[in-house]
């Protein structure tokens, strides 16, 4: 066949399959997000359109990957758990982060309109990606710890930040030195003795990040969760179907999935939710 | 300070080096685009609007890129080479395929408007990448060797096939069991005695598929090259400018990413562009 | 400095840590043992001095590594258990990989003429090594399941194999020709009705293999166990001494280590010895 | 099957092949031989018989691996090139270090008593082995005289501070104060003025390390090199053997390994032989 003598070349592409039986968390961070958010207007210190696109695109890639069991935002970065057993393109390293970064940055630009209907895009924006492997539940309950905290600490000190800017009169200069060398409960103070601001008032979507689950679908309401827009304009779910094994004799209940704004860090989150970490 | 118990997590990610003094080809593939092509009425055997907006998002992605020398698309395909002294990213494998599928994929969303004007998306494409390291010139000769015939061989049989179903009448099973087991010349000659179409007279964009090299700007016009939309809405160059070293005493000339459609396999495309497969 | 112009080919030189957090099963095999038992009359279905060997240099590398935590072995092959929370050479692989095959091979070599003093080596005998990381102690213990019922059928097969032949007077062709297809029932019926052989009551060793654990050392005699030559000939361990974190106010028994030739499919052996599968 | 329910754990085992195309250096480095060679008397600043050992078990290693087309040795370590298109163990690279760090030491061990007839070994020594990939000849060129450099260096100091040693009757605390800073002309000096030594008429073996290569076989003799014992008591090569589209019609000539004590830096080594770096 014509080409074949070249054909060799296709001994380079090396295997690059994940060690089995380890949760996957695939985290996005926005590439030069800070140019991005001044190019666009972003709301300081917090813009919801911005986080409700993020958790938006967040949704879809869960839609299209059933082995995605959790996933958890905060400014322009999201972190998605894959379940322990999960088999999607044969666990190869490349195939998931290529396609997955794609399909988050696919939706966000695909969504921006809904969100920002008055400002359009100057440029394309984009996100890079990266795999980590996980041997077990503990490290996975630290890793989302880990970046809840940093939200925690991130936003106390954004929101104070900008409030000695934008109410205080300081200069951006101005307000990081005022902030130099404080601690939480000084932040605090600080917000409400000088701004009125009740810390612990604000929106818990600022405070806690947000987390995306799948919830079965029942008759009651929903009432601690959002509504996103409708997503039937999705492709259908591409990866593996569950395998037989695992389905044999159970039947699945609808799910659906859900946007979260609460601590992840305690037990509670994750005792009632049992299918997060389970081995299958 | 507060997080720090759980910052151990970090230490699960490992560091993905390439090896330096390879040759890296980036290629990306257009994920389920049989269907998405035909959700969004592309034209057979060939879309010029849909190839065309591949040309520009790949030309988005060498400007933003210096070590991309070279890029080489097909149908939902590209190719892209970076020399081989690239130090893009410190050669982080995760984060150079993340981010180039990253960015190649907002491209394509954020451009489509303006190649399908009348066709909004229906739902957010996706690409996966893959990255392939080629010790030397000769196999990377052959690698682009491989795809362009890959091309020939795709576009004579997809040209028949879509003459006898749309010219010929025939049902596209009838279709592929007319051309079972025939062989180039034969396909010709269907082409040219039933529709009276000279293969070789066909858009050489489709016989050909696209090369995409920078050149360097002159007074001259330069006739052989088309001109894409200008690209000042792209953010500017990220990746790390050359090395001091490299630049040194040397004038960088200003160069432009021209779109080709000409024959690679022989040697005359490489002999006049020498610095694609130089050692620098 | 001289040499220093040529350094830069230590760039090449790329990183190889082992994710934490994970077991590590060090597996070493025999290379072309067959050849290497014919070159030197090893005995026939087993033989004892080479299988004595064989533990005495999993004792020795044991010796030197704490990190080891049991070893498994039988024929030509030795499984080693590294605990989850090993840091030796920084869970280097190539280092890892090429000291522990190295120092076996040395033992092996070295400690040759104990146990064979009338057989001089004919060459040097050789052994390849693999590491496999295991996320869960479940996988450990399927682990060495795997091994031990390899152990048990080939040791079936070999001896009924060699009663055959040996005292059955059978060529090799016709008693691999009357064990095909037979199940392990008939095979133990072939031992006792033409050899009177009770399978089962043959040493413990050859059914079970040798695994080698550490145990405390207590004023009690440990009757279970067999005694080895003294080791002073070993260099001290040379592996990381244990961090001081983990040995702050506990004060390590003395242990050695023992070689057992027991059941470690069943709950028992692992449910008295919590410490090999233990987070530490 | 027994034991076919834990045969999953196979499934842990990942593919780790080598880039194709590209030169293997293999180093193997002794396992803390500064403590070994005191334990054995090693003769300072150099033992011969130490060095012609090692240049044995080299010679052993490239009997047994027709792809090992280099190899250059100083004090306790060597490097071996193995050729671009070398395709042992499918280049899987666990197998190969495993296995050639194996058998060199097993080689080491074996002829121990032939080199040390008066010292038996105390314990059993050990290397530890790397791979390193080089994409071109130029590389592997930079790779061996970086060796050959440290060998010079380390032994320009190693002779000056025995001098002041053994012979000037410093203490080694005082020899080192006396080098600190020395360049290498300072070192000459004080070896011809002090001890009436001129370094470059020392043995080459010293200066220069060793290097062994195939040589064809002819009539006339080799007067270059040195004759190491012969070699009958290895077992065949067992490496596969070059395939039969390689071998078509040309009658390989019978090689042997040698010795060489010669500058591996300039051209005219590497120019006389030009098959270590073909591309073959």
């Amino acid at each position: 066949m014509a080409g074949s003598k070249y054909a060799y070349v296709r001994n380079f592409e090396l295997p690059d399959p994940l060690l089995p039986g380890t949760f996957m968390v695939f985290r996005l961070d926005g590439h030069s997000f800070h140019r991005f958010s001044d190019e666009h207007g972003f709301t300081k210190p917090n813009d919801i359109r911005a986080l409700e696109l993020m958790d938006h695109a967040a949704k879809d890639l869960m839609e299209q990957h059933s082995d995605i069991v959790l996933a958890f935002g905060e400014s322009d970065e999201f972190s998605f758990l894959l379940r322990k057993s999960a088999a999607l393109y044969n666990r190869r390293q490349s195939k998931i982060i290529s396609t997955l970064t794609s399909q988050f940055t696919s939706s966000y630009v695909f969504r921006w309109s809904s969100y920002f209907p008055d400002c359009p895009l100057k440029y394309p924006p984009s996100f890079d990606g990266r795999l980590v492997l996980y041997p077990s539940a503990r490290e996975i309950r630290d890793y989302y710890s880990w970046r809840q905290t940093d939200t925690h600490i991130n936003n106390l000190y954004n929101t104070t930040f900008w409030a000695l800017v934008q109410q205080g009169g300081e200069s951006t200069t101005q307000a990081h030195a005022t902030l130099k060398g404080t601690v939480s409960k000084q932040k605090h103070e600080i917000l409400f003795s000088r701004f009125q601001v009740n810390y612990n008032a604000l929106d818990a979507r600022f405070r806690k990040g947000s987390t995306l689950v799948r919830e079965e679908i029942s008759e009651q309401s929903l009432p601690t969760t959002e509504e996103l827009p409708p997503t039937q304009d999705l492709p259908p779910s591409e990866t593996a179907a569950p395998s037989p094994i695992r389905m044999r004799g159970r039947k699945k209940p609808r799910t659906t999935i859900v946007v979260l704004h609460c601590d992840i860090i305690k037990d509670d989150f994750w005792d009632t939710r049992p299918e997060i970490l389970s081995d299958d």
